[in-house]
């Protein structure tokens, strides 16, 4: 069942949970020896002018939770890129959901957002990462018209062109109407 | 030999040479029908606020060339990117000497001036792709200690760790000494 979400900027205040986050999809991945990131320089690249990276962040509705205040369900961490053959293109290093909140939709919200963000900045194309045993997030992708671009025994590198992310935007406001 | 030659931020009117070095790099690279770019995008992209990359590009000293005004002899297009996991990083998109320029320290002047931004910038690390039929490209970054990070069918992956970009920033001001 779909759990309604606020997905939301990430404000300097998220990054001690962000951080946790960030170690809990290292662990997820087998990867946890591979962290060298800290919270301090969380908040000095992604706050100080100019940011290396733009963050978004999916929030349990005001009101719901655990009596703890305000809870994050995961997060996406993305930054333009550029290609001289194809101009304009982000990059997505990270799209996470916390354990206990898969399944329930809102990696496919926090998906959409970012795909917003590549519109409005006038990129044509998503790319990103994703360790090839992660068959879960390979099929998330796939089944959202992400074509694997050139896989390798580690990793596939992926892309969302154009009518792909039109899609998702419009289908998210289909939804949010 | 080594040609005298000059590298500084490329500049606004620099864009017209620049899409032909593209032009020049994806037909050595047999990808001429990848390229998609225009002079037009390029201006936008690279100089309009907030920019989508920065260019180097190596110049003849004033004064020598083919009569025709200012000579580019190379260029390289880089950004920073992010990983959650190992914080700042330099992308490098190109780094590309004309045919004629070749064999002669152009390319490692470039990728001197690269490495120091990287350091400026606080990147531990350079990333960048080669084709793997490039050998004298793979050639001539391993040999600056570059290593393959991981290997696919069509492309390498490759990055300079921070002791590799210090020691070609040190030994790029020992020679301009």
């Amino acid at each position: 069942m779909a759990t309604p979400c606020r997905v939301r900027a990430a404000q300097l205040g998220d990054c001690e949970e962000i951080m946790r986050m960030i170690q809990e999809l290292a662990e997820y991945e087998e990867r946890a020896n591979e962290v060298k990131n800290t919270v301090e320089a969380l908040r000095r690249d992604g706050f100080d002018e100019p940011p290396f990276f733009s963050c978004l962040v999916a929030e349990l509705p005001e009101g719901e939770g655990n009596g703890k205040g305000r809870v994050l369900l995961g997060y996406s961490i993305y930054f333009p890129k550029y290609s001289s053959y194809s101009g304009r293109c982000l990059h997505m290093d990270d799209l996470f959901v916390r354990r206990q909140y898969r399944g329930k939709g809102i990696g496919s919200q926090l998906l959409s957002a970012v795909a917003q963000e590549c519109m409005l900045l006038g990129c044509s194309e998503l790319q990103f990462q994703v360790l090839v045993r992660n068959t879960r997030a390979v099929g998330f992708y796939v089944g959202r018209g992400a074509r694997v671009l050139r896989g390798n025994e580690t990793f596939h590198v992926l892309r969302f062109q154009t009518q792909d992310l039109q899609r998702m935007v419009s289908e998210t406001s289909r939804m949010s109407r």
